[in-house]
């Protein structure tokens, strides 16, 4: 069994503002499943590259994937070090000087090396996992995958072991003498929402309506 | 004068689904210019991280900033090579195979050497563009900036010149005769919204309002 708390190194320890890090798995995991793209980062000749990615989480592992044709994924296969970043902004933060504006937001950044999901079984189960967290029954209501796909497809993991996450939230933090200053301090809310389906101009006139969307984004506001 | 064009080399070409790839400096720029978070990518002892940072661009360079103490902008004001990566997620594209889902974003990515910027007039010039930024007139209504706190500051640039755009829209592309099936297929859309200001519990009565968000937030919807 996976230890309650992310593996805190020298290299993920939260160093500026370090009252904002969080190690409790339980609540990297809020911000993980709260969330679709991770930002990964990989190096290549020591040029590091920042590539978004769909990413989900299974347990203490998180997956991803993509063509195998993939240079980024050929190359992350073969056990580098990468680092899966996933980030939420809540808000801005407007305080009564420049120097304490700030950003409301929940992250995770996890640091190791990924390795390659093989056999056709376990990979198929894995992109189940991820394509029924974005629409709930997805899999089983779409054509099924042919053995074609699944080879063209690379899925990749991760342990989740060495991390943070790092959270802020609330409003500014001014100097004690700035309150008193006429000044309009407080927070400009953002979030991510969901609008309603648009179907496919081709779509299929006895298709059943997708569920509400659930999983990762069970979360999420929804605009029309 | 900057190229019409980012530059285009073998390791910022866009080589998966390459018809998405955008080098046209303004469509890039506009990219950019909706954004406030970049993913930047660095590399320590081997090891990439990736880090969320408040980001803004002025011309064809973008900057972004935090504390002198930071580690992280300590190190990447040494010339080390960096990536900045901007992303907005658009909507989830549900296909009628698992193969054909996709997701509609657009992104940048730019590959290059941070340098610092100094001299105290360069630094608050570019401070106040990055927050009058965030709502018009902000630097000239708040609390002026003591040099004690701009010494506290890094800013740091990176000239916008090798990278890539990857823009993808529209609805699902699904096999020829996979349209035919009675499966829902269509897009989820997805957007960053801004609702009201929350002012401060200890806002001050006379302050007066800020104006409406513009800069980079004039593209965002408003939520309540």
């Amino acid at each position: 069994m996976s230890d309650k708390n992310l593996n805190k190194t020298p290299r993920t320890r939260v160093k500026r503002n370090h009252t904002r890090g969080v190690y409790d798995r339980e609540r990297a995991y809020e911000v993980l499943d709260s969330g679709y793209i991770a930002h990964i980062g990989y190096v290549v000749d020591g040029q590091p590259f920042v590539t978004p990615t769909f990413y989900w989480r299974e347990g203490d592992h998180v997956y991803w994937h993509g063509s195998a044709a993939s240079r980024m994924l050929k190359r992350q296969s073969e056990g580098i070090p990468v680092c899966l970043t996933v980030s939420h902004i809540d808000g801005l933060v407007l305080a009564r000087s420049a120097f304490h504006h700030s950003v409301n937001y929940r992250s995770v950044m996890l640091v190791g090396e990924a390795f390659k999901v093989t056999g056709a079984a376990e990979k198929t189960e894995k992109l189940k996992t991820f394509l029924d967290g974005m629409t709930p029954g997805r899999w089983d209501s779409i054509r099924p995958m042919t053995s074609q796909e699944l080879k063209a497809t690379t899925v990749l993991g991760m342990e989740i072991d060495e991390g943070s996450a790092k959270i802020r939230d609330g409003g500014p933090i001014d100097d004690e003498e700035d309150y008193d200053l006429p000044i309009w301090a407080g927070v400009a809310p953002m979030e991510m929402r969901m609008g309603a389906f648009i179907p496919d101009e081709r779509q299929h006139a006895d298709a059943p309506k997708p569920p509400k969307l659930g999983g990762p984004f069970a979360a999420m506001k929804r605009f029309k």
